[in-house]
């Protein structure tokens, strides 16, 4: 940490500073500068620390240096993180698939689009049961009937499924059936739920909320892995902006800087990002081009009749051809690491 | 409704959104113009059918009408909601002030912020016994302790205690010892837990998400309305925007257009929009000069010490100063709307 | 400026940096810590050195501590500045006004304005000559005519004209009407217009761009003060957010954090902020209340027939009752200096 | 255009606003629906008539359905345009790639580096002779003796140079020169400029500035086109969001979105995007995933002595991985196409 004194700080300031940082048992060394003096600080550090320095008289600001995350970053595992959901890997290289409506709508329709999930080769379904809307009076998902359906669907066609849990008081009930639980981007800070969701032997599928910061993403993750579940992945889906084409602005960087400070998995969900069915395919390889190791998509055998999502859903043969898309950017990937490796 | 065409459209693409919207249940009106033609809509409309719409060829775009929220909307209550709790109210003309800690600290520190909150003639304490973080490692509030110091406090000076519920599991104990629930900006969208405190007897004050746009805080209030808890209390404490001299940006163009799309009352938390304790009585003054019906803000008798937010916290000399501004303010309009009355 | 190195940065790298550092004439100072190294680089800097630094092997970020700013900067200059013109103040403790039209629409309305304007005790009147238009079809400014006009109400009413210069081809034809220049937002960083004014005996009103950070809008600043004008009055009018109930998002902390950091005085156009009329009111008075030292607010005597800008433009009696708001605000901060000065 | 009353608009209201759309020469069609009237109006309209129109008492909110582009639409002229120069095509299909470094340094460096350059079959160079830059402090470019020196790389290597132009008093002198004249981010709506830009006969690639809706690029564009020049290619270049891992957020949606609504080619800028050597390649592979024509690099034979942007400046081996990694994916969609034409 380093404290920078105003241009006007007394010695007296710096000393009741130094004093200061002493108290709290860390090492002070002032360091005069031309213009002013900063006093870096050595040792380990927390928030609270920084407020109170930042309070004293003659203090302009503190700079953080440290990274708030441990247990998720690469710098202390630098290794990357596969997780592994019934002989199916997420993360490690090979490119994986989520596919499927946005919310379950009955055991008839659900089979259907199942069975066509399934054709593809994609061996993840997503699908909600509960659906976390912005208005009380939309559709708010099938809730137990849903479960019970996507238990079922699991059972015939052996997909892994990915589902939404959105309540502490529906964890277990979520758990028992979806091979991932998915946290939603408004509930990336509920501690509650991820505090709650930690404890689960379930592995995690947790979207980035749509104003946070790669270090909060990352920090969410944090209580996950800190509470005893290794096995996240981090799903980007798209940010809130001021750009006004798309339904968020997906942040191809933020791929590629997690990738870079974390070990764990990262994924894309093109069809939150665009809001508009169009421009799935082009998120979707963007996303893999910037380094993603999977795809989620809202995918329907007829999207004009979702229940919820449809402008942003596409239909089967749309999906075949965004996923051989991203094949074919897969095998470019490995050939040209097999290139360079030579 | 409006469903634009594009300039291209054919006859028969445009007949197909008519029938379309008479399969719906509703009334197309095809209104022919000089560059493309586009269909009125009429008759009350879900965002089922909007995607559905937007979805058939030729169909450029779908322009919503209708606002999304209805119990919080002024259109249907003109008259002005007054939130009262023993003995004291907000909103309905007169400022409300609510002070205190961050967090509850101790039995002894409470005390002693509550005789000054009280001193200065503030009815509301507030106080964290629950926090949330963004880090795993960040002090997390004293939990049960917490609530007991608060209960403990509330009846030695008869403040009334507004404090976090961010836990659907917690409510019924957060609840019996809350004057007014507090939900989080982070849990704006968190529906499980809107759900829960909506049933509730206790009043209810909810933040503005970081990211949230107006109509997405209103429609998360018409949550708690629509569940049956109708003492809502809003609570800007500023958005996440680019400009970074403060924590949050202060929207006070949010709070004016609040006061004018809704009958709920509006308090603003200078504290967390500055995050820099310099910043927090020009702030709140801007917001009792916008329109707000009171003010939240984080004070302590010694904000150096304080376990959290300590850079943001003032201490009461600084908050006497403040909420003097503000009823001087105060004053100003009734003074104003009383001449303008004349 | 601080280097900071990987946590597995080799003392070899460490020595390279100290060396690039001592390369650059500046002196290097390392602080090994818990976790990782940082070193603390002392003297005078560039931000090409930043960037050299931060591409060496190992260091993983590169921290800076001065502010790049000197000129206008409240560290070096820690006096108020107040700009005259015509004997009336800009800064300095009394409020200002500056009110008009957007554009310049005919002489007689121009002269209908002006007097309603005077009529106010307004020493100031704004309307643009030339106009920057998002779309090339609408109406840009009656150009040499407008400044013409604008030159005839000067002399008839005796106001100080405020008017935009947009082109640098066009400085000097405004520079010999306006009183004032005006730097619009889209122009901030147009540097060439920058250095064009900074030779201008004209004081200049410089917007702050939708997007530009605080700093940023300092070191435009920066470009007239270094370029030899000293006349400059800043000008907030709301920036570009997510927030979508008015045109841009008043950015009050901005006003009070720039009286802090810098000796300019400030004023805020309520007009641009809110985009509509009914917010203009309440956004004046957030501006006052947060510091500002004046107010520019577009003013017309008909405003639904205003050329440009209509639906955020006031008649003449809401514009009285905007400035009546504003003094009574003045005259509360000059009585509470008045009793924490005795 | 759509004018939507309020609930409680009178009939009175209702034809108020229908006889102000006929006294603007349009034809008013009053929808009544379930909640509230709608007044469509049909007919070409302009900006100003919305104002008035969303100033009559009973309105809540005038929609505007027409796009206010033309020229740059792909409504209009379906065909893509492909920008010539000198032999080499940007748009059309194939992939083009221009670079070189930040700002022309010395004729001897300047040199090596078109070398470097037109060695990996890169045909346009990029160098800035004029430089914008946040700081009045830092270096602003060779001017002159920068264009003498691109003009002199040209001769010698028979590249096409790119450059920016940023004064209107320098456009005829950087067009002697440049082959394509670069208009900057933040003179993106320094419309003076784009007037006097597009009378030139030198292709024009077009910054999207760093807040800009892609309307408000398309419309500068219109700016070009409407003024004569019909040679643009647009170029996006990350904007400004509170994402801050990168300089800037590269926005690959409005890569997609611009090549859906105009016929003009889109380069992206990755190197700006990024602000970080290391992200300069997925972000580039993102843009071309996108769909975009091609890229705009910063390189350098080393870019750690670069005097300017060194940090996401990347050296020629890097360049030409970044190369052969897009024309990888370019030849991807060219087999794609190839097979779904079949």
């Amino acid at each position: 940490m380093l404290v920078v004194m105003n241009v006007d700080a007394t010695t007296e300031q710096i000393d009741a500073v130094c004093a200061a940082i002493r108290g709290l048992g860390f090492t002070p060394h002032p360091m005069p500068g031309a213009q002013r003096t900063a006093v870096c600080v050595t040792g380990n550090q927390g928030p609270v620390h920084r407020d109170v320095l930042a309070s004293l008289p003659g203090v302009r600001e503190v700079i953080s240096v440290s990274k708030p995350y441990k247990l998720v970053s690469r710098e202390t595992h630098a290794e990357s993180t596969v997780v592994r959901v019934g002989g199916h890997a997420i993360g490690g290289g090979a490119l994986q698939f989520i596919a499927g409506p946005c919310s379950v709508e009955s055991e008839d329709r659900m089979m259907r689009i199942a069975e066509g999930v399934a054709a593809l080769g994609v061996p993840f379904l997503r699908a909600g049961a509960y659906k976390p809307r912005t208005s009380p009076y939309a559709f708010q998902g099938l809730e137990q009937e849903g479960l019970r359906i996507l238990d079922a669907v699991r059972r015939r066609f052996g997909l892994r499924i990915v589902t939404e849990v959105l309540s502490e008081e529906s964890v277990e009930a979520v758990a028992s059936v979806a091979d991932v639980l998915q946290i939603g981007a408004r509930n990336m800070q509920n501690f509650a739920l991820l505090k709650k969701v930690a404890r689960c032997a379930n592995p995690v599928l947790l979207k980035r909320g749509a104003s946070a910061t790669v270090e909060e993403w990352l920090m969410a993750a944090e209580y996950l892995l800190s509470g005893g579940n290794r096995q996240v992945i981090l799903c980007e889906r798209g940010i809130r902006t001021f750009s006004d084409q798309t339904r968020n602005t997906l942040d191809v960087s933020a791929i590629a800087a997690v990738k870079a400070l974390s070990h764990l998995p990262v994924v894309a969900d093109p069809s939150h990002a665009a809001g508009r069915r169009e421009f799935v395919a082009p998120l979707a390889r963007a996303a893999v081009a910037a380094g993603a190791d999977g795809l989620i998509i809202e995918a329907h055998f007829d999207p004009n009749s979702a229940w919820s999502d449809g402008a942003q859903t596409i239909d089967l043969d749309h999906l075949a051809a965004v996923i051989a898309q991203a094949r074919a950017y897969e095998r470019l990937h490995v050939e040209e690491n097999a290139s360079s490796a030579r």
